[in-house]
């Protein structure tokens, strides 16, 4: 992996917006290892992502950033820019499957998932013992009771993430629904996955329900949590072909391996800053 | 294609009905080219598939009925057998676009596509000359006007379906919803392709509303119709891969490759006595 | 479809060439629709396409051309500026198989193939009357005797190409070795479908080869051709799944939606301008 | 997962076969859960696979091998019976890739993979914690010297695969090419996942090849070990779309999961009795 610089904007679409932006980049001497851009028609809104080669920039992060925001200023740029070195965090949110978590884990110790993970919290035990042979704290915050039990571990749990400063939070079929509030706080810092194709079979239960209705192909949809269940935007989405050979329990095997790549997926587009939001979809510069 | 018997078998499973009905094939000298079985946990019912070679036989269609009548009656079989030289009568329907019925039109006509096509019938004009190009007989039955009109407009069509003893009625992107009569009248006989991955955007629009939606893959869904709109029996289903990149325009573009592909393929299904259903649901044996 | 202007670039990577171009485009009021770039890190070439609407443009094409000439010759490009609304004139030759010619052609009759098909050509009259059912000429030139009575034929069929200015050829199946001579007088030219996944399965008979070596996926594969035959750059390549219950003749014809498709997609990048040719390898701006 | 005896046979074709089995398995009451069969037009051969409901039955295994085999002489077959609750064997050879050991004992150890793992052997040792952490036993045979020296080693390896009694050996990138006499002296046993979607790219460095090749999919293959490298009975394919934004080290990554799922789906076609091997490729009762 080359040490880049990870430039992603968007704004108000109007003439000379590349022009600007990569001339400043030029000007600073930057060499551009990917660069994408997307015009949303129906917003007017222009998103745009470009990686610059660290060793050609004759200045620093912090000197970027000062120069350029002028620059941004001026076009009305919501913008950050991120150092490809700067290690993300991800906190974990498991409950007894472990599908996703294994799989993520893995990736993450054999170095295909840049990132750290300071943390795996879940509801039950069953998963605490992977996660300490990884290496990782495990905290396991029960989810019983009413709703005021419940929001208690809800605010647990973000007192966990934040100790942690973890940016990014992973919901590994961790099978609660969360509270309106928890999902705004962590705004566009929530990946689910959902163990369906989406908009196909809302809520619980998924695959029992694609088997009554005797779908062809199942799948499973990664996107960022937004206080509307299983409706925010969608970042990846896979399926896998099944038939009447295939009982349910057939398609809870068969979507495992599904939800575990879309998720990894899912995951890799918002750690590189490939996942840009807007409205309720978003754009993948992938 | 080897000249074949299709024996087609639904009854309550119990011990013996392969054995039994497998004895009565080998004493009258069948080879079996092809055999399928599937028993469904939830029905307790069977279902089974054979191909028999003709040359095999030492008797003929109507000698392997009577013989097999008092077999059948005996496991309360509902079965049908099929020469599968003798073309099945398929009768399409289209409206204004051409895709779906252009690919079918071209598979019949290079010999993918086993069975007569004794008419097309359209609500417009649109599709004459091609349908005409292939020997083919055209109708236009206009649907225009109230509810009264449009099911004047269905009993012509129905009077047309029996003229040319189409067996089969393949709606080629119709786009008109079939009254309840019509679809009973019919039932297990009209194959519709939808436009999306069902259960996902039932109705109209739907990749108006899979655009809106954000969905990172679109598909189609080829069904049994009944008069539950869009609910009845997934034959087949594909999808294709669309993003940020593409608009409504694109997915409609897409989308026509998938459909065409999804509907051909599950008219194969039906016409060589794969599809059975049971339910809501299909067993194909593929 | 927009109307635009597409530039297509490539040049000896180096800082600064998006600032370059995309200032040029914004000085003259340019707007982007799309913008796409690479640089190839095996060869340092740099490879770009910028689509512009031409409404933002204060200037014409002949204007644009003149004043970016100077700006090219700085950083060494190969360059083109194409108007979106220019139609491509596409040449077909045909065999006897039909299923890519008459895929292509519905696609072009129903607008979805924006280009022009000055004539069709085969080295047998199978498809003649679809041809011309399209409205377009067809010409017969056999393939038959010596080498040199193939290359005369070869020869009247570059006659026939230049005689209606087509910029581009498509092999729709044609089924014959192009001559050394003919390929490199059309060198980018030629697009080719191969009907298997290359480099597997290189020359005659695939799919026997594919149903002998049991494989359990197979495929058709897009290509630029060059004078070594099957080894041009790949523009697109897809799969279908296969069993043992698929003899030979299936797998010809369940290869024959795999070739149509790739054969389309390949046609519809060449024809947008996104695919770029880098060695023996294609960049495609999808 | 319902408990079964799964029959295997394979025969010369001739009329009746399935009609003794299933006539001889009703007669013992043997309920199916499943029944597949296969003839083979090329070499005349009978395949069939029938998973029995074990409660169903009134004799017991040996009751029924010592009952069936006068049946199966007759037919001149070549057969075996399995209890579906009696675990296969299998040994694990592994190299310094993780991916594909690590997926698969996750799968064991979440009951997704029904087999005992008695052993993992490696030339290094580089998944010894991870296979000890599942709590199996780990064995490093280091793979150096000349060909003696190799030779010894994989007699090391023979002796461990047998006194763990394994009936099965996979390769989950081993990366070792095997001994002619160690191939055979376990034949139809061995399963290697090959990095390339075979017969493309055979040998070392598939993904260099398909990178310098511009392919725009690259595979995986699982297929039997025989003598002849990279050769052997085909199991299960997939693929995964690539293109020039992707570089080598991405195609590797890319590659694990497909090799990963790839090989898992093939190990469950062996360990279900689902694969059969005629010449050299296989029928998959899935």
């Amino acid at each position: 992996m080359k040490h880049s610089y990870r430039l992603v904007i968007h704004c108000p679409d109007r003439v000379g917006i590349v022009a600007t932006v990569s001339q400043f980049i030029a000007d600073n001497g930057g060499s551009l290892l990917e660069a994408s851009y997307h015009a949303d028609p129906a917003t007017q809104r222009f998103f745009m992502r470009t990686e610059i080669e660290v060793s050609s920039l004759s200045i620093d992060l912090p000197e970027f950033e000062s120069r350029f925001k002028p620059v941004a200023d001026t076009f009305n740029m919501t913008w950050q820019i991120r150092d490809s070195l700067q290690k993300r965090k991800v906190a974990m949110l498991a409950s007894q499957s472990t599908h996703c978590l294994a799989d993520l884990l893995h990736r993450w110790q054999s170095g295909d998932l840049f990132c750290d993970v300071p943390c795996v919290i879940s509801n039950h035990e069953t998963v605490r013992d992977m996660v300490e042979w990884y290496g990782m704290p495990f905290y396991h915050v029960p989810m019983l009771g009413d709703a005021a039990a419940k929001h208690a571990s809800f605010e647990k749990i973000a007192e966990l993430i934040d100790h942690h400063s973890a940016d990014t939070i992973v919901l590994a079929r961790f099978m609660q629904i969360l509270p309106a509030d928890f999902c705004s706080r962590y705004a566009r810092q929530i990946i689910n996955i959902h163990h369906s194709f989406l908009p196909s079979f809302i809520g619980a239960n998924p695959y029992k329900k694609a088997y009554e209705r005797g779908v062809k192909l199942i799948g499973a949809t990664c996107h960022y949590v937004t206080d509307d269940l299983d409706e925010g935007p969608i970042i990846e989405q896979d399926v896998v072909r099944v038939g009447h050979k295939q009982d349910h329990d057939d398609l809870v095997r068969l979507g495992k391996d599904v939800e575990a790549r879309v998720l990894a997926q899912g995951l890799r587009y918002h750690l590189e800053d490939r996942a840009m939001v807007q409205g309720n979809k978003t754009v993948i510069f992938d």
